[in-house]
């Protein structure tokens, strides 16, 4: 794909990238690393690579002691084996397409140790002509998506441990709940929420209850595991909340346009930032609208703004965001540290 | 980057593909063509790659004799060019990003007749420091995003030629009038726009006078040459007006769960699907909600539905979906009949 592009010096400073790009705040990484690390160390936290999807930031979960990952396709799982980061890899989604999968955990040269959430029989089915060998039984717990009835969750276990697979627990997302801005309320209803995936665990059997998100790592106490990812980067939805997670990701952008009549255009258009959450936030001013090039943007000192400089935008949803770009530019100040390749994208 | 991926044999009918996909249907988009042709044929229309990102569509379309193009990013430039199809590229936006074009326009072994839009002192000194030796002057005609004033026109067309560059005429972009539903009050504010155009042109000199999209293909009778792209493949808000073209692309999923309280999900997330626009259309019953990996549908027969039925999904804005993906499959029927690579993506 990049044999057609002339080549160019690779970038020292931010000044010398070309727009839009992904830039990542090296010690508000670290910091939010360290914020999750004080409270889900080790493998009560799963990492979920569909947040960032780069086997660069997975290998530094992993250097952590977070060495399980929890993945949303099957590509982000053979990435990740393919980048021996595959000892406990759990495709936390239901999937027809696992026999791509199953090739990987018999192949002995590489480590592939692969679970897969399943929710009906014939989820259940298809992993067993995968050769996948593991299983989370994934119960619905409120959010209207995928997972099986509480009450369904031991009879679909022993559909599976019947034809020899191992079931290793349960899993259940309440993504629903992510967003509730006031505490006491969070945790309540993740609490209700919990109650159902517990009760399910009792007739399932085996060890793990995973489930959570960025939204819910410290209040749902009821999981063996979360499953987070966003904290690690942010966005300006998750910053909202009263997690101790800053914002480390941005799009830089160059401001191409100026207008007298006050606003000023940059390239960061909405094909390098997810639109679902809404606008992205800027501390220079208000964010009218983006197309898919241009960001039409209102700084109240307009008239002090050049063409040639530089914003930096906050978008909304961290994880399509991400999933638009090549790679993430890792900054020291104004340094460039690192460039990490988004390497876990497609399907 | 798809060296880790296990080799898979070509898909031959869309029953084989992976999933989430996107699929062009061949018949509707010869139609497309032809109603396009109809209007304006040849060099009357100047085809916008951003649209659809694929040197393969853009080399169907010049086949037809639109062998001038339209790009919205130096990366959609150098692509065309190495595709053999640089025969008279305009990008039509500002950048200050373009010595890698000035690059290719002094390379003889390369067919590269670049233009670039400018609004700006800044703008047409960076054409002139970049080797590029034509311009567009942009106008801007009522959309708050880039383009002079136009009564600027003829001072920045001095500016350039002072410096040597050819100037090719004007450009200004209606797009706050694409989707104007009624066709009379379109005609009347598209002409009012263009009337600053036709100004600007007189005062800037040159042949071109390059507007429109496909919301106003026929009804910008103003402009020289129509810059068009989404006409192509269309999506479900250009199917709102009274245009002579049908949706020709769909993002197909995979059933993965249905749930006995009335929702099905496919995994047609939006990672897969722009949602500036909102939420896809389907044929089948309404679109609750769309998260990274999943569609939740409500079909009023949801008790018909069973896990690995097919879904295809009518994604409301074109542009930014194709640019998620890596190829678009062609299908006839169920036919496979060709693989279109996306390949002018990122920046």
């Amino acid at each position: 794909m990049s044999s057609d592009r002339p080549t160019r010096p690779d970038p020292t400073t931010i000044d010398d990238l070309p727009t839009p790009a992904l830039v990542v705040e090296k010690s508000i990484f670290e910091s939010n690393l360290a914020a999750m690390d004080a409270v889900r160390p080790g493998t009560e936290l799963r990492p979920h690579v569909k947040a960032f999807k780069s086997t660069a930031l997975a290998a530094r979960l992993a250097a952590d002691g977070h060495t399980g990952f929890c993945c949303a396709t099957p590509r982000e799982v053979e990435g990740l084996v393919a980048a021996g980061l595959g000892h406990d890899v759990l495709l936390a989604n239901e999937s027809l397409d696992l026999a791509r999968l199953g090739v990987l955990v018999a192949d002995d040269s590489v480590e592939a140790n692969i679970t897969a959430a399943v929710d009906s029989d014939s989820t259940v089915d298809a992993v067993i002509s995968s050769g996948i060998r593991s299983v989370l039984i994934d119960v619905e717990v409120g959010l209207p998506r995928c997972g099986c009835d509480s009450t369904d969750a031991g009879r679909l276990a022993d559909r599976a441990r019947s034809a020899g697979l191992e079931v290793r627990g349960v899993m259940g997302y309440e993504g629903h709940l992510m967003m509730v801005e006031d505490r006491a309320e969070r945790i309540e209803r993740v609490g209700a929420a919990m109650e159902q995936l517990v009760a399910a665990a009792g007739d399932v059997g085996g060890d793990i209850v995973s489930a959570g998100g960025t939204g819910t790592f410290d209040t749902n106490t009821w999981c063996t595991e979360i499953q987070a990812g966003s904290y690690t980067l942010l966005d300006s939805d998750y910053a909202k909340l009263d997690l101790p997670f800053q914002v480390a990701l941005n799009v830089l952008g160059t401001v191409i346009s100026i207008s007298p009549k006050g606003w000023i255009i940059a390239d960061t258009g909405l094909k390098s930032m997810a639109m679902d959450h809404g606008n992205p936030s800027w501390d220079g001013g208000d964010v009218f609208f983006l197309s898919d090039e241009h960001a039409t943007l209102l700084p109240p000192d307009f008239e002090n703004w050049s063409v040639g400089d530089r914003v930096r935008l906050q978008p909304a949803h961290v994880d399509p965001t991400i999933a638009k770009h090549e790679c993430m530019w890792v900054v020291d100040g104004d340094d460039i540290v690192d460039r990490w390749e988004v390497d876990l994208r497609h399907w």
